[in-house]
């Protein structure tokens, strides 16, 4: 039985299979259009996620397989005292395969030691939330062709941004990735990414406040919002919120070739006039979650070699 | 891109064709049960409507597609503060088509200057329900054979009423088609439609304020509810209210062929005793709904003329 | 048109011909994988049960089958002010089989009578859960191979446990079977269960309020939870409120061929430490749910003699 609850519960080599399915899904899904057939997915979402659970439950569709769950933890049995555990074991004779939101962090681990069936983290509290992170790996992957040399801007707040985190820890396995980390200073990444991940891993990194002044070197900026409440005054959110605001004329500063990436929903952190940029590829991102879910459903199934028997099996040493 | 914001986005002859597909589809559903083979629809339900919600889900799945979606905001990215603008690039990566349901009246719009796939208004406020519309002339020409030459009552909340307006609306498209608004004065119909559709028409009309005495001349009666709060005084309500109640006292002074439509849900405004009488068709107007969406799914997609060439394509000139 | 009301809709003969079929879909569920194919369910769930209806989800999707509905009634037309007739009727026209769950008792047998499709009582208020009941006996016939010739416990708030009273009534009708009521004195079964049912059918019974003197003798022990505001006080609830919870201590004083059944959710009632002994047979119970609800569409839909034509046609008589 496998899982996926961490990104890093891929090796480097179980990704870049897993992201050569995604890639070759994206080129004809209607190639993998049956090969969940009979199958169902059980999307158990303890608290609303709109984007993340449509987007399983399409992938699911997309490969020919069906979907039930609930969208929030008022239709559930939580409601009545349930644990975890007991609903996973339940949920293990209704469906195949099961992708699980839940406010509280490792709640999603809890389900996978008692469950039947592979179960997906779609997001545990300020945790992990795996799918994106594969998401933006298969993006950066297929817009520059590779997840080795180039320098990511990382923006916004950098502290409570669990995507943000996770996406470090990913890039930091790959070569010559350098980190521009762009973020008011309350809002810095915390010790344990700087000193246990990017330190650890002898990373190429800076941090600053300014992301106008960083945008000539970026080749990927990664967006995200900077909340009100998170400032320690008025007077400093006030003075630093356009720092954070992504537009028109900030993108006059980038690369022809630079790409900007945000785990969606944005509020009002990239300015609307930005979207017909081409640069502009958080639609983009969108899309390709559709495919790295399809990928990693194949996969946690043990039907990823199916339809292309030259993409090897995948996930031989994930841990569950 | 084609779209379905409003009724009258197709034409006489575009409409005349949508249901000549309806009619053939209500002869035999399961001729067109694999046209969307693969298809998904996205139902999207910032307010919720079982009615409206299932009737487009059980006709894409009779189409042999499939369904995601929520049935409140609640459940929804919208309680994130996401943009409509931006949701709807998000659903076109999960879905071939939408359907949209929102309280503020045009947010539909809004969604198809944005989207990559067909929008279908599934009613905005209390401006539009395109869809209930086409039900209704379904029913009438499919009970009656034809949407010319007959009289119509409208009786009810005539000046709040959505569906009588775009009804009225749509009606006045066809010849001869006589009109008896029947409603307490306040409730009258709002100059609007008298001065800008009817009397621009050169419809022939009569306002009145009882049902009974304008029951033998009617060949369709449209029934609506009337909401006791929208009375001036409670004196008033109860003078009138049993005006606006239909009953088997009222239905027999009705011409045998007369039908009786209603765009659900009733509350008390027909006693149950008509549900008997062959005349009352509120509830095969239900079905009739479940046809037309079909119909509209198909034409839509440009998948009308799949299952019977000589159905015409039906939407050549419908604006996004 | 045949409906499931109550579980003694069936007969003891229409019941063992359900369970026949039941038991050969567990054999191999593939092989009516398709049987149901174009057919819909719509899971009305006026209050949630997640458990509930996500195995009646799990059941049609099995059968080749699609589903819509709602799970909760703040999405449905009833906050409209619907009868539950008017939109039964309304349903008739999406779906082809219906399974409702209803705060009110009554409600599903008020929507048979107006419905033009099988309704399936999913649980109306404390009233009939017969989908549980049906589950109840699978798991008992498969367990021990028949439903006469045993000795079964049921233990917790036997007053207002409506799945005890359901399974009493149902279990009175085979032979030999022995029951041993474990209760405290204000959580007994109900008059109308001890005389109208017991006494009625000269069954075997015991009412005793302690389960560890009671386990020797059982070969199935059903347990239910005793909520701690049943109690007449909170002495009397500290001092008894061990009898009921069930742990591997008490579960040593068991037969080695007793089984463990709960309807789910348990909170405290059974030790979790009892759920890796071979004998704790609540979860086998929620898969055989899903067999035994398959058959029950099969049947309901009258297609239970398609895939094996050796089990004669089940629910003759089965009156709406």
């Amino acid at each position: 039985m496998r899982h996926l609850l961490s990104p890093l519960d891929l090796s480097v080599d179980e990704l870049a299979r897993l992201l050569d399915l995604a890639r070759d899904i994206s080129k004809d899904p209607s190639k993998y259009g049956h090969v969940c057939d009979g199958k169902k997915i059980a999307t158990l979402f303890y608290e609303p996620s709109t984007r993340t659970r449509l987007s399983f439950e399409a992938a699911m569709i997309n490969l020919g397989g069906q979907v039930l769950g609930f969208s929030e933890a008022s239709s559930s049995s939580a409601s009545k005292g349930e644990s975890v555990a007991d609903t996973i074991r339940v949920i293990s004779c209704y469906a195949d395969i099961c992708a699980m939101r839940h406010p509280k962090e490792g709640a999603p681990m809890v389900a996978s030691e008692y469950s039947h069936i592979p179960i997906i983290n779609a997001g545990d509290g300020g945790h992990q939330h795996p799918t994106q992170t594969l998401t933006d790996l298969m993006t950066i992957r297929e817009l520059r062709g590779s997840l080795d040399n180039f320098t990511i801007g990382l923006c916004g707040d950098l502290k409570f941004g669990r995507t943000v985190h996770s996406l470090i820890s990913s890039l930091v396995r790959y070569k010559n990735v350098k980190f521009v980390l762009i973020s008011p200073k309350e809002l810095r990444i915390p010790d344990y990414i700087r000193d246990d991940v990017l330190k650890a891993n002898n990373c190429d990194f800076v941090e600053v406040e300014n992301l106008e002044q960083a945008m000539p070197e970026l080749d990927i900026l990664y967006m995200t919002r900077v909340q009100r409440e998170r400032f320690f005054s008025e007077d400093e959110y006030l003075r630093m919120k356009d720092f954070y605001i992504l537009d028109e004329d900030k993108m006059a500063l980038g690369k022809p070739d630079m790409y900007v990436l945000h785990p969606l929903p944005r509020v009002n952190e990239i300015s609307v006039d930005v979207d017909n940029d081409d640069r502009a590829a958080y639609f983009k991102q969108v899309q390709f979650g559709v495919y790295v879910r399809m990928a990693l459903i194949l996969t946690l199934l043990g039907l990823d070699t199916v339809v292309n028997p030259s993409l090897a099996h995948v996930l031989d040493s994930l841990d569950a």
